[in-house]
């Protein structure tokens, strides 16, 4: 695979992160993962306004105008001979990279900023989930921005696997429903649609925040509000969302079976619609 | 410098991470820092202690022995030119490795183990802390351990910094005290100390643990114990600790002054020989 890493093409073999990346040390970086289609980054806007919003939020600057990034992901596209592949997908990996040791970040430091490429496969239709016994921390200064720490919804993602299940969805430290391992959770109460504020330490996630756009053109009232595992508990549709696997229906969640609501595939459809709109496809 | 990087000691300038490394990508792993005094890890046991246990709880291999990853640190201390260093530390870096992309751990895959040794200044001999705005998840499931996302306790640090102050104390989600951004805190209440315990979110840190063997020995009686933001404010000595620093005076915690306990010096004396005997000199 080829990679781009600071500005240049280079074989994955070749790429060298230096030990002393404070993204590697300490965690101190965001991502993104972009689905491309047909060639181009979906939602692209979306995903780099994230970016923006995250490093300022970090204090970190990005050292590459978006379109640099957008021509790197291009390039990439073609070193990894993807132009023809209809399902693909780019990582976007900043950390503010190098540094003496220490907690605080140096007056100044060259960030690193790496992105890969690679073909996706099919997801599945639908995925079952468990509760998470781990809680995740909507009082974190970076609860909702795609940072580089992933290590609880790993943890979540194993006690998943261990129970057999495909997904977790974790509440918050107050009890209320957050999202899943790498998803944001929409229910449906009948014909309308319910998601976690972001103040309940969800991530803001692109296509959640798609469908809350779309769902008005689709027929559907989508609003954001607090959800208690009660109400998950006697639920009958729910969907996950995450940039690339789109809308996934839940089959099932702490064991108990969901069905697919009527008005999914609608949903889904307009969604697919603004996706080849933000691709100009 | 010299780092011991997978087995093999190597030039800081031609050690390379893994672009895939989920250390890197995902924050997936551990680390340990550790005193060396005279040549020797301070309380080794209980660092090699406390990285097992974090391996354990994440579910990874350490692939070396605790002998061999003990003759790596002698040897970068060799390397580095460090035997004649009366202040040095070393830093172990475990992650899960490079791996193909997803959350969920590979069935297999080869942790990268690192280790760097530096010398340490002269710490300072007391410290000015802040209340964090950000608050520490002690619903987390390595909220005990040292795993390697430190992110929120950047953000903790650089408030600090944007405040004039040298750290910062954090609450957990339920608004008691957890600890410092890289440090446990104990405070006196009259001769007697207490310390957060562990199901308050804090760090099981190497030093609080000797802080509370050794107290006794210093006639000094301390204890676990939940501490409210009310008590902090009201409190009139407390210290920090950590393994770099031992034990470091707080100064001033939210602008307001506190002195340095009458008592404070025994106990540095009693952790202080404790250190010696633990290294053997």
């Amino acid at each position: 695979m080829t990679l781009w890493l600071n500005g240049e093409l280079v074989a994955e073999e070749q790429a060298r992160i230096d030990p002393a990346d404070r993204g590697f040390l300490l965690g101190d970086g965001l991502f993104e993962t972009m689905a491309i289609r047909n060639a181009k980054i979906a939602f692209s806007d979306l995903h780099f306004d994230r970016l923006l919003k995250g490093a300022d939020v970090l204090g970190m600057d990005v050292p590459f105008s978006i379109q640099t990034l957008t021509e790197a992901v291009s390039s990439l596209i073609a070193a990894n001979n993807l132009n023809e592949t209809s399902r693909a997908a780019a990582r976007l990996t900043l950390t503010r990279g190098p540094a003496p040791r220490g907690l605080a970040p140096a007056a100044s430091s060259t960030p690193t900023v790496m992105i890969a490429c690679f073909a996706l496969p099919v997801p599945k239709p639908s995925a079952s989930a468990i509760l998470a016994t781990g809680r995740r921390n909507e009082f974190s200064p970076t609860a909702n921005v795609k940072a580089l720490p992933y290590l609880d919804q790993i943890m979540a993602r194993r006690e998943a696997a261990e129970a057999g299940a495909d997904d977790a969805i974790m509440l918050n430290t107050q009890g209320k429903i957050a999202c899943a391992t790498a998803a944001n959770l929409f229910l449906w109460d009948s014909d309308t649609l319910i998601t976690p504020p972001l103040s309940d330490g969800c991530l803001a996630g692109t296509t959640r925040h798609m469908v809350l756009e779309v769902a008005k053109s689709a027929g559907i009232d989508a609003f954001e509000e607090s959800i208690s595992p009660s109400t998950l508990a006697n639920v009958e549709c729910a969907f996950l969302t995450n940039s690339l696997t789109g809308i996934q229906s839940l089959s099932e969640v702490a064991n108990r079976k969901l069905s697919q609501h009527p008005k999914q595939q609608a949903l889904s459809d307009a969604l697919q619609a603004a996706e080849t709109n933000s691709t100009g496809n």
